[in-house]
């Protein structure tokens, strides 16, 4: 029998699904699970987007531009300039979801053994990614204590060598909830610029902001025009994550034109989720405002219930829909693990996912789990419930 | 301005893709172009696959499954089981088309700079994903001459190396619509045995087989089922390359745990997609009668036609929906180009692949071009009109 590849085996496992089966098995025992695990919004698609595939009518399902249609690249220059963003259809790739976007962007700038800094926690996949593609993950840590806010630049320039090719953030952030300031993204495009670096930006929480604060998007600091890449999606912005729609976007002609070749050899990306994408662009803006509105009481029911279990510590976030909470645990693989195999309250626990997925060290994020609040308010003040009666009784309570 | 990858700079332009600015400024100037280059049928889509997208009631589009939902997955067993193979759903993973398939399968058996022997001309995006994946392909030469059947044994051996890690093949194949032989399987099935090597094959086509040729699969040789991954997709199968479906399909345990854990990182194929490719599985079987007397009609035309032409060859495919003809040109970039460019007959002209792009050093192929017969009998005997004309006062012809 062939052996697999070394990547294969270094290749992590999902922190957000890899408990799936223990949570599958409490459902079969009786216990109903609260899903707190994955960023899978509840949340209606918008019904003119889902509409839109619905009465589609094309005899062919044919291969688009690999670029994406022309007409969707439109109505995305429209969707930009609406956010404060000016684009050509020409820097604009359609991606199969944000996911492959990532995936152009490591593969477009980065060979194998060339560095890309990250400050942890991150986005899991971003893991995964590095590694189909040989990229080396250098973390900085951002704390807990500060909100996650983006770590000062000498922790930067400290793991600056000269393999370093690209920063790469998440703005808000998954898992962190964290928004950049203003203040923040400059500083760090001073980085950028000075060695030269690509910035990579997966701001596909970007619609998500809370409490009245602003997001503040990499493509408006010209200085460093040239050398970044936004990286977004439909997925979350339109409670749309089947449809595998996102954008890889940059203003650099060389990079846009190396994409395509990637993106050329995959051909193209889903029809159907082109036609909701582009016409999810004309989703109101009530249909956001309320979404906001919801997101922030499930925020509030979230936090302020982690707040007042003893030991327990989440700051507040103010974008996206997720927060990693410190808890009073020896190890958060063993308690989320535990809690499906032999906790439950009444009948019914909490899924979560431990945050040693989102860093690159497994010895990091021990006793913190990410939260997402994607449910529905009362769900998720019951799953606080059962949470802050598991921490009574879990074995390993520190 | 920092510098794109090596890897990007290495990255080859899709030989299918890449005249289609010379296409465009052609059909801009008034000239009516056949489009011969690419494998997009204008068969319609089977009305009650695309009759479940429209009537799909899903009010939250949501990620599917990492492996893809649970009931695709066993009306594919279904479907498999009624071509002669047996399957379970933990042996299928649901792709988001055959490219990703591709990628799955070098990613998880083979490291950047381990080799994969593939019988020339070939799929030109294998190339392209050998690239992205590091993987180097070692290509051994099918002839024109013999109908591009599957070069000697002994062609295999002389390139194996210590680094050989797998073998591919498409079967039926694109470009040369040749299919293989039980026998000639048989044969290869000895060399991954004696090896322990991995056999990837690439059975899109598999339905589309002419004068009562019959589809012999990997699948079927028991003696190497821990060696084999199945790569099927259902853009050709349904005429439906926009949906992005495809499948990953292997016996090997390891193999597919591993596929998985890239699978989760890019967390699920297309939603609509899949609703699409469960219909198509109950296409009936007239659908693909007719459509298969459609294809040997077209192929008949092109391949009669071009060995109508002094100094002009084409084989006679048993599968697929192209052939590669051989023509008496000085080089086969220039020429295609130069119909674009400089050519019409009564305001038409033709667009084809240049065979280049299908081998793997450029040197190859250039007096050969790929054929698709994918448009209707009428604008393939007048593109065939076109063709003949122009290798009467093409400059370079030999």
């Amino acid at each position: 029998m062939p052996k697999i590849s070394k990547k294969g085996e270094m290749m992590p496992a999902s922190p957000i699904r890899k408990l799936v089966p223990f949570a599958d098995a409490a459902v079969s025992r009786g216990v109903k699970v609260f899903y707190l695990n994955i960023g899978q919004p509840d949340i209606e698609t918008p019904k003119g987007a889902r509409d839109a595939v619905k009465n589609a009518d094309i005899k062919v399902i044919a291969y688009s531009h690999s670029a994406g249609n022309l007409s969707y690249r439109k109505k995305l220059v429209e969707y930009y300039h609406k956010v404060g963003i000016e684009l050509t259809t020409d820097e604009i790739i359609v991606t199969t979801g944000g996911s492959e976007g990532i995936q152009f962007a490591f593969n477009s700038c980065l060979d194998a053994g060339d560095e890309v800094i990250i400050p942890e926690p991150f986005y899991a996949n971003y893991n995964g990614f590095a590694v189909t593609s040989g990229v080396v993950v250098k973390p900085i840590v951002s704390k807990i204590e500060n909100g996650f806010a983006l770590p000062p630049i000498e922790e930067f320039e400290k793991v600056i060598t000269p393999k370093t090719k690209a920063i790469m953030i998440c703005n808000p952030s998954n898992p962190t909830g964290y928004l950049y300031s203003k203040e923040e993204l400059i500083t760090l495009s001073k980085i950028v610029e000075k060695y030269d670096l690509f910035l990579f930006a997966d701001e596909v929480y970007r619609e998500f902001t809370y409490d009245g604060e602003e997001h503040f998007s990499v493509m408006e600091m010209k200085n460093i025009e040239q050398n970044t890449i936004l990286l977004d999606s439909v997925s979350k912005r339109y409670s749309a994550c089947g449809v595998r729609i996102g954008a890889f976007i940059s203003k650099n002609k060389e990079v846009m034109a190396t994409a395509m070749k990637f993106a050329q050899a995959r051909l193209s990306p889903p029809t159907y989720g082109q036609i909701l994408g582009e016409a999810a662009v004309d989703t109101p803006q009530e249909y956001f405002d309320e979404v906001i509105a919801e997101y922030v009481e499930r925020r509030d029911a979230i936090v302020n219930a982690i707040n007042d279990m003893p030991g327990c510590y989440c700051p507040n976030p103010k974008g996206a829909f997720y927060c990693v909470a410190r808890l009073p645990i020896d190890n958060s693989d063993r308690f989320c693990q535990w809690l499906l195999e032999e906790f439950n309250h009444n009948g019914k626990t909490v899924m979560m996912a431990p945050a040693t997925g989102f860093y690159s060290h497994p010895t990091q994020g021990t006793d913190e789990v990410r939260i997402s609040y994607c449910l529905k308010v009362d769900d998720l003040k019951e799953a606080m419930v059962c949470l802050a009666e598991a921490l009574k009784v879990y074995p390993g309570r520190k």
